[in-house]
């Protein structure tokens, strides 16, 4: 068994062990860049650590590790570009170093490189991997369409919500585990099992960021608390201070966040003062406990022996106990 | 055996049955958008009739090919972002239309789906075909950054640019008949020689639409003569003018492109000048005949009976000898 530890140890490893840059270099220096920004490997992670729950030889699944890796880079990539965001782990965005359409085409490149990682596999259910893994990858592309259209609502319920994270953030959490528990040789219930382990981590995670942005440790948390209230994003916090205020309050609160005179300072503590009254922090901290009480429910229910899952449930504590 | 016109239909019927709209429909309608724009459907055509060389039942083969169709589309797509086209035929492009966040997305799940579409094929030989996508695909990116590159030089070679014309046109015609004819049970060798007919029919096609840009008929090209030279583009024309001019002529034709004072039509008539003085119209003819010729020598090495061989003859004899 593999600690998450030495499973991210082996994911850099074969990161760095790829050949990416060749002919025409400008479509490949973009992806290199983008791939050794870091971040903590969690798909490919998942990949491994799904295999490994089944299995002590793992490097079958090395190359859909790295496929699933490439894959999530390439959905940032091409976010950045729709969001227009200048920053990606303290780094300038590959639009900025370079220019949207480098930014486009490379992100092309890298979905396609997905692909040819994942065409490495060799394993008999090649075909049912690859039809999860595009199953996930238009999840992926349906959630962020999701958001996109938040952005014009003046309204969004929570069910909406909830399903937008789900396919945006989970589902690629989901998939990772999934693939790897498959290649391990898991059968098809165990595979699911994880798949919903994955998906309730998953939409954990996105309301730990949500939670976090506005009551996080400021020097923990590393970001600028309240972001999301400063740029009108439509997050859990705000979908509930909305869904539960009187009819008085809700139209404050709607005309606060279109509101663009405001300072940065004031905008959130007056969105905070409503934020309080209806109680979303604890409203949201349930709704995380929730979640990860079902992500545990589902891993307990996989049918191998207890000392396999130590490592994953290391990694799954560490997800669902964010600070930062 | 299938005529081309009896080819063509099935692509049409196929399309037309496939469910694409489905929820977000913000990132669907792009997508049904940008296939019901037509066009010839060559590249599915390849693929059904390159299966059709080797067997009747070519069933098997409809899901690869609408999904050569789906990667083609999707690569016009988000090509019309990068180059700011307005137009596609006759319709406003989809960043027009809609904006350029819905084309990047809806492109993005269109390569996706090509990838779902390709992984309804079910034969032994899926992983063969799914690498053989891949390298096609990337090929695509490799030449579409390689035109990109050319923008910003001074010079480009002969062979820069005949390299580039392989990759983003010739590869996907060359990578659908050959995948065509290994879903039909062609033998490796078979299926490499009617790569190379592919291949040149796209070197080829390419080349006769850099020549009619110039010296079509206007009124069966359908589009402006000398669009290319107004909008500064490393054409082979240009390419072949360039490096058979004298010095004196080769600072007059680089100054002229570089002009944007000029009208378009004196632009034209100057540049004109000069590719008429070094007959680029006859060394770009010839250049084509040699391609038309290596394709029919490869087309005919292929080991199947004569009278299977017609309706792709027929298919050829027309991108060989274009008006349009």
């Amino acid at each position: 068994m593999y600690s998450f530890k030495e499973i991210q140890e082996i994911v850099e490893n074969q990161l760095s062990q790829m050949q990416i840059i060749k002919e025409p270099e400008q479509l490949y220096r973009p992806i290199q860049y983008t791939l050794e920004s870091g971040g903590k490997r969690v798909r490919p992670a998942f990949v491994l650590m799904g295999c490994n729950l089944f299995r002590d030889n793992i490097t079958d699944a090395y190359f859909p590790a790295i496929a699933l890796e490439m894959f999530h880079n390439f959905t940032l990539l091409h976010d950045d570009i729709m969001d227009n965001s200048t920053v990606r782990r303290g780094k300038p965005t590959v639009h900025e170093k370079w220019n949207s359409n480098s930014a486009i085409l490379s992100g092309d490149a890298m979905s396609i490189k997905a692909y040819e990682l994942l065409s490495e596999y060799s394993g008999d259910n090649f075909r049912e991997i690859i039809r999860l893994f595009n199953k996930t990858a238009l999840d992926v592309c349906e959630g962020q369409q999701m958001d996109m259209n938040f952005e014009n609502m003046k309204i969004v319920s929570e069910n909406e919500y909830l399903k937008m994270i789900e396919l945006k953030t989970a589902a690629l959490l989901a998939g990772s585990i999934k693939i790897g528990a498959l290649i391990g040789g898991a059968d098809e219930n165990n595979a699911q099992r994880l798949f919903e382990f994955g998906k309730f981590l998953g939409l954990s995670f996105q309301l730990q960021d949500d939670y976090l942005d506005l009551f996080g440790d400021p020097e923990i948390f590393g970001k600028k608390i309240g972001g999301d209230i400063v740029s009108n994003k439509k997050t859990y916090l705000l979908i509930k201070a909305i869904e539960r205020a009187d009819e008085e309050d809700r139209k404050k609160i709607q005309a606060l966040i279109e509101m663009t005179d405001y300072e940065p300072e004031e905008k959130i503590s007056r969105a905070k003062v409503f934020f309080d009254k209806y109680s979303v922090a604890n409203i949201t901290a349930e709704k995380i406990r929730e979640y990860n009480e079902l992500a545990k429910r589902y891993f307990e229910d996989v049918t191998v022996e207890k000392k396999r899952k130590k490592p994953l449930l290391e990694v799954a504590g560490m997800l669902m106990n964010r600070e930062k």
